[in-house]
């Protein structure tokens, strides 16, 4: 059987998203470098496995999928036996949690922090721009809205769908990394609960892994 | 059996994704109206079951659910013997490519969408206030190039994952249909495809029992 074919790029947070399930499901891949600076996901080969011309994608066999928390709900669903149930799926409520929390990281703590991180991160050190102040100012307010209430649920339950590590907890791991590497850690570190669950699921293994070779 | 309780707004886009899938796999439920004009969403009450206090929230007997797409997902799981299969579980290919198109809903299409129909339906239409121009040119050129890519799509399959009807395509009708009662109607009318899948999704009887009563 062909290994799964991930299109990707090291250092990219959503590639990382996919990175990170299969190394937690200890699934063998092999990785294929699209280069962004060279315009490669605009190429008519890239564009026939994502027509949107975005990073990551994934074929298995003759399936091709694109959309980072695609592929990851994809890969937790179908490999789960290599690994953590990183779905909960045997148990109604506790999967709910997961849809709930996937989805949160989706539509409220995903808009803000990919805006900030662009911004202070992608925009100021990689491409050498500089950071639009108005944009910046009002994404960490919004993020800070956000993450209030991250840490009000982290208060009360170790992980964000309830006493295990899944899926939820896992899709916001690129981004915090991402931003723990600008003068904007403090919305992280300022807030213990948060920042707790933050030291432990980033201390998992698997996202070591996903991180050696990062350009930051 | 208490039977499920929903809280949301008639004529809410967000509300409508879940009253439609409910339409669809035809279970019964209360509906609990949710005042947005008086607050009521920002009610400890309410917060209790939402924290982020958005619209619209579902009580299963103990198991509280916030975020339309993880609640219409929740229901296609454990409510699916009651109309079709919302999400095609049983088939590997057809259910990977519905989750890739439920998330280019939630990530590419959602965006532009969802901020064009604030500026020029609610904002303009039910608010009395008026639309930021440049926020409207922005939106309508990124969601124009994004129905394109639909356009091909659904040059090659009757409907965005395959030959069924799908979770994915029932995610875009509330704010299709909000988009279709504005000025803006052809970026969907003038793509012949998109506009024949329209045609098709929108004239489901579940579809039509959920925009009863719309205030638009």
């Amino acid at each position: 059987m062909a290994p799964l074919k991930l299109y990707g790029l090291v250092g990219s947070t959503n590639t990382a998203r996919v990175t990170a399930v299969l190394n937690e499901l200890d699934i063998e891949y092999e990785f294929v470098t699209v280069q962004l600076s060279t315009g490669a996901q605009k190429n008519p080969e890239f564009l026939a496995i994502n027509p949107f011309g975005l990073l990551p994608a994934l074929e298995d066999g003759d399936i091709k999928l694109f959309e980072s928390r695609a592929i990851a709900k994809y890969l937790a669903i179908h490999y789960k036996g290599a690994g953590p149930d990183l779905l909960r799926s045997g148990n109604k409520a506790e999967s709910a949690a997961v849809e709930v929390w996937l989805e949160v990281e989706s539509q409220e703590f995903n808009p803000p922090i990919s805006s900030l991180v662009f911004e202070v991160l992608v925009k100021k050190l990689l491409l050498g721009a500089v950071p639009d102040g108005d944009v910046v100012a009002a994404q960490e307010a919004k993020l800070g809205k956000v993450l209030d209430i991250y840490e009000k649920r982290l208060s009360e339950s170790k992980y964000l769908a309830g006493d295990n590590f899944t899926l939820a907890d896992l899709n916001h791991l690129p981004y915090l990394y991402a931003l723990l590497k600008t003068s904007y850690a403090e919305l992280v570190t300022s807030r213990p609960h948060l920042n707790a669950w933050w030291d432990d699921i980033s201390a998992r293994p698997a996202w070591k892994k996903t991180i050696a070779g990062f350009p930051y």
